[in-house]
C-alpha cells in the first residue's frame, strides 16, 4: 500500500490509446488539456471523468450522475460542507492578509490545535502543502543536530520538494535517495526487522560522516503496508526512537495524512489508544516535529508543523522564515472552520464506527471472493490485496480492473502499492453506512464481472 | 533593495521591549500569539497592527481607522476585490477536488495565461507558493542538464524549501549558499561586471563538478536594486545567457513578484517593451522556464511553473510529481477572476501610468529632502533609498524611523536592502493618484518630523 497520489500505478490512468473510447466532449477537453499542461500530469481512469459538483461523499457530473467518493481524503469534513465554504467566503469578503499583522483567527485556532497535542509540542508554525511542512522539519532538524542524515521506512513518501523527494523512496525506490537517506523495514511482525535496520542505518550514516538528523515516519504506515498499533509496534518504535535519540537525531511524524482523525477517534474520556485525533500516541512514539496538512481546511493549501518550543526558537535565530500565504485569515477561517465541524459533527468518532464496521463488510466479501486478501488499516483508512485466486500473488491487472470497473459503476478509488495491487478506501469521513453498504455491493459486483 | 519580507530588516519588527508601549488589548494579543507561534514568526512595527478589514488599496483596524497599503504586492487587484471574493465563493460551494479529474476551468485558465507567453513557453504546471515553483524549476534544470550548479545574483532571494534557500544570498549571505551555487553582480551599470562574473561562476562551477544546470534571475533585479532595462542590461544578460546555454545550462526567470503587470504595460499595440506582463521580455531574456506565483490569485496560495514543453516531458518521464492543492477548482476560480479584474480594470496599464506619477512626484520630494535619494523602479514596483544627509551613506535608523512614522500616519511601507536603508513601495494596483499624493503628504511629514 502506498499513501499517495504520485506512486499510484499508471495502469490506472488515461493513455493516449484509451482516447478512441471517448465521446467527443471528453475528448475535446483531455485535447485542450494535454496541449497546455505538462506532460507529468495524470488524469484517472481510461474513461476520464469530469465532476462540477460535490456534496458530503458524493461527487457529480455535468449530466447529473452521483459517484460515491470512496477516494478523496482532502475533503474531510465532505465535498463542499456548507460551513466551510461560508467561512471562506465571508472571510474572503472581508480581509485576506498574513502573519505579520496581528490577527486573532490565527491565534484562536493555534490555540485549539495545539491542544490537541502533548504539551510539549507547544509551538506551531503554518505552511501551505505537506511537501512544505516536511521540507521545514528537516530544515529544523538538520539545523538542530548539525547532523545531514535522515532515516525512513523502506517505502515511504513524504512530499514533491527537491529535498523530500530525495527522502520518498515510494517515488523512485532506493536508487532516487539521496546519499544521507537510509530505508528501514516498518515495525511490522514483531518488529525486529525494524530496530536492527535501524541500528545498521545509523551506523551507516556515522560511518559516512552524515550522522543522523533526523526519522521521520507516517504514523499510518500507510505506504508501508498499513501498520496497526501492537505491543510489538510500541516496542519496535520505542527501540528506535531511543537508538535515534542516542545518535543525536530527532523523531519526526509524518500526520499529514493519517491526522485529523482518519485513524478513527474513541473519545476523549474511553481511556483508549485511539483517543486522539493523530497517529503517533497509537504507537506511544513521542515526536519531536509532528507535520500535518491534506484535511486541516477541507481543500485549501493549509499545512503545519508542530514542533518543540526549543527547537523553533534554535531555528529562529538561525534563519530567517517567512510564508506568504501561510496562516493568512482566508487560510485560517477555513482550517477553523474545518475543526468545528470535525468535532461537532463526531466525525472522528464516526471514522471509528463506520470504520469497524466497513472493515468488517470487507472481511466477509473477502470470505467469498479469494481475490482478496489482507483487509487492513484503521478508521476511515482502510487497504485490501487483490490477488491470483491460485497463486495468492499480488495480481495487478485484476486490482485495475476493479477500480475500471468500480468506476464505471460510479465508485471513485484506487490502486496502489508497490505491486499496484491493493485497493486503498480513504473516503470523506461522513461516509455513511449506507455509503458502505452501496461500495461494498459494487466492489462485490466488479468482483463477479471479473470472474 | 531587497524583494521579500524574509530580508526587512529585523529593527522595523516589534521586540519585547516594545511591550510597555502597548493598549491592553493588543498586549494580551501579542502574549496569545507568542505562546503559540514559532519564535520565528515576526510582527511588523514596534506598535503591531491588527487589521479586521480590507477594500482596494485601504486596510481597517477594528476601530475603524483606514490605513493606506503601499506594502502588499499579495492582493494585488485590491483587497477582498468583490468579483474575486464571489469567484471563490461560488467555486467552494459547489467543488474542490484536484487535478487528476477533468475540469474545464483548469484548462480554459491554462490557455489564457499561455497566451501571454513566447510560444515556445507553453506548458503549464501549477504548484501552491513561490517556493515551490522554484523548486520545481531547479529540479527540472538539473534533470534535463544532468549538472548541479545554479547561478544567481549576489543578493537574490527566491524561496524558503530547502533547496531554495541554498540559492538565495539575501537570507543569510554567501556563507549560507549550498557548495554548487555561486553568484554574479546583476546587469547594472554597463553590465561587463555581471559578464565577468558569469565566465567565473561557470568555470569554478565546472572546475568543482558541478556544471551548469541554471542560471535564475528575478527579472526586476528588486533585491539587487531594481535594473531597469537598457541597451546595456540587454547586451550583459544576452552575454551570460549565451554563456550559460554554452556551458548547457537553462536560463529561470523568476516572475513571482515582478509578473501580471506589476512593472507596468503600457498596452499590447504600443510596441513599447512594456507591452508585457511580465519582467524577461523588457531584458530580452529568452527564459527556459519561468515562475510565477505572489499575485496569480490575489491571496489564495496559487503559483506555476511555465515551461518549454520538452523540458517538461522529459522530467515527466522521469519523476512523479503531483501536487495535491495545485489547480484545484477553487484555486483556479481566484486566479480566474484576479486575471480578468486584471484585464478589465486594465490595472497594469495603470500601473504604468501611475506609477510614473508616484516616481515623478517622489523625484520632486527628493529634490525637497536631502535624506531621499535614488528613486527607481518600474510601474507600482518603486525604491528609494534613505541616506545620512552630511555623508550621503544609507541611513538605516532614518529609514526605519520613517516607516514608524509612516505607521503613525496610517500608511503601510516597509524599509529593507542590503543596508535596511531603503523604502520599498508595492501597492495594490488600483493604488490612485489621490492615494500617491496622499502617501507623499505623509512621507514628506514624516520626513519634516525626523528633522
Amino acid at each position: 500500500m502506498t499513501d499517495s497520489e504520485p506512486v499510484i500505478g499508471p495502469a490506472t490512468y488515461f493513455r493516449p490509446e484509451h482516447r478512441t473510447g471517448l465521446d467527443a466532449r471528453t475528448l475535446a477537453l483531455v485535447d485542450r488539456r494535454e496541449a497546455v499542461l505538462s506532460p507529468g500530469y495524470r488524469l484517472f481512469y481510461a474513461h476520464p471523468v469530469e465532476f462540477v459538483r460535490g456534496s458530503g461523499t458524493k461527487l457529480y457530473t455535468r449530466d447529473g450522475d452521483e459517484y460515491l467518493d470512496v477516494y478523496n481524503n482532502v475533503p474531510s469534513v465532505g465535498h463542499a460542507h456548507p460551513r466551510v465554504t461560508a467561512a471562506i467566503a465571508e472571510q474572503s469578503a472581508l480581509l485576506n492578509t498574513h502573519t505579520r499583522y496581528l490577527h486573532e483567527g490565527l491565534v484562536d485556532y493555534a490555540e485549539l490545535l495545539l491542544a490537541s497535542f502533548p504539551a510539549a509540542l507547544d509551538t506551531l508554525t503554518l505552511v501551505c502543502t505537506g511537501s512544505e511542512a516536511n521540507d521545514l522539519a528537516l530544515r529544523v532538524a538538520t539545523g538542530a543536530t548539525g547532523h545531514r542524515g535522515v532515516i525512513v521506512t523502506e517505502n515511504a513518501y513524504h512530499g514533491v520538494t527537491t529535498e523530500i523527494a530525495a527522502i520518498s523512496p515510494s517515488l523512485g525506490g532506493v536508487g532516487s535517495l539521496a546519499e544521507w537517506v537510509r530505508t528501514v523495514r516498518p515495525p511490522s511482525g514483531d518488529g525486529t526487522a525494524m530496530v536492527a535496520d535501524a541500528r545498521a542505518a545509523i551506523a551507516a550514516l556515522q560511518a559516512a560522516g552524515h550522522g543522523v538528523a533526523a526519522l521521520i515516519v507516517d504514523t499510518a504506515f500507510a505506504s508501508d503496508g498499513f501498520i496497526a498499533p501492537s505491543a510489538e509496534t510500541r516496542a519496535a518504535l520505542a527501540a528506535v526512537q531511543a537508538l535515534v535519540r542516542a545518535a543525536g537525531g530527532l523523531v519526526i511524524a509524518d500526520e499529514v495524512q493519517p491526522g485529523f482523525g482518519r485513524l478513527g477517534t474513541r473519545g476523549a474520556g474511553s481511556g483508549a489508544a485511539e483517543a486522539t485525533l493523530w497517529g503517533f500516541p497509537r504507537h506511544d512514539l513521542e515526536p519531536d516535529l509532528v507535520t500535518i496538512g491534506k484535511p486541516m481546511a477541507n481543500g485549501l493549501p493549509v499545512a503545519g508543523l508542530v514542533a518543540r518550543r526549543d527547537l523553533m526558537r534554535a531555528f529562529g535565530e538561525r534563519v530567517r522564515y517567512f510564508n506568504t500565504f501561510a496562516g493568512t485569515p482566508v487560510s485560517i477561517a477555513a482550517a477553523r472552520a474545518t475543526w468545528e465541524v470535525l468535532h461537532d459533527e463526531q466525525l472522528p468518532e464516526h471514522a471509528a464506527d463506520v470504520g469497524d464496521e466497513l472493515r468488517g463488510m470487507l472481511a466477509e466479501l473477502a470470505g467469498r471472493h479469494d481475490r482478496l486478501r489482507g483487509v487492513r488499516g484503521s478508521g476511515l483508512y482502510l487497504g485490501v490485496d487483490v490477488v491470483d485466486p491460485e497463486s495468492g500473488d499480488p495480481d495487478s491487472p485484476a486490482a485495475v480492473a476493479l477500480v475500471s470497473g468500480l468506476r464505471e459503476r460510479r465508485i471513485l478509488i484506487s490502486a496502489s502499492g508497490r505491486d499496484n495491487a491493493a485497493l486503498k478506501l480513504r473516503p470523506p469521513l461522513p461516509f455513511s453506512r449506507a455509503d458502505a453498504e452501496r461500495f461494498i455491493t459494487e466492489l462485490d459486483g466488479a468482483l463477479e464481472d471479473l470472474g
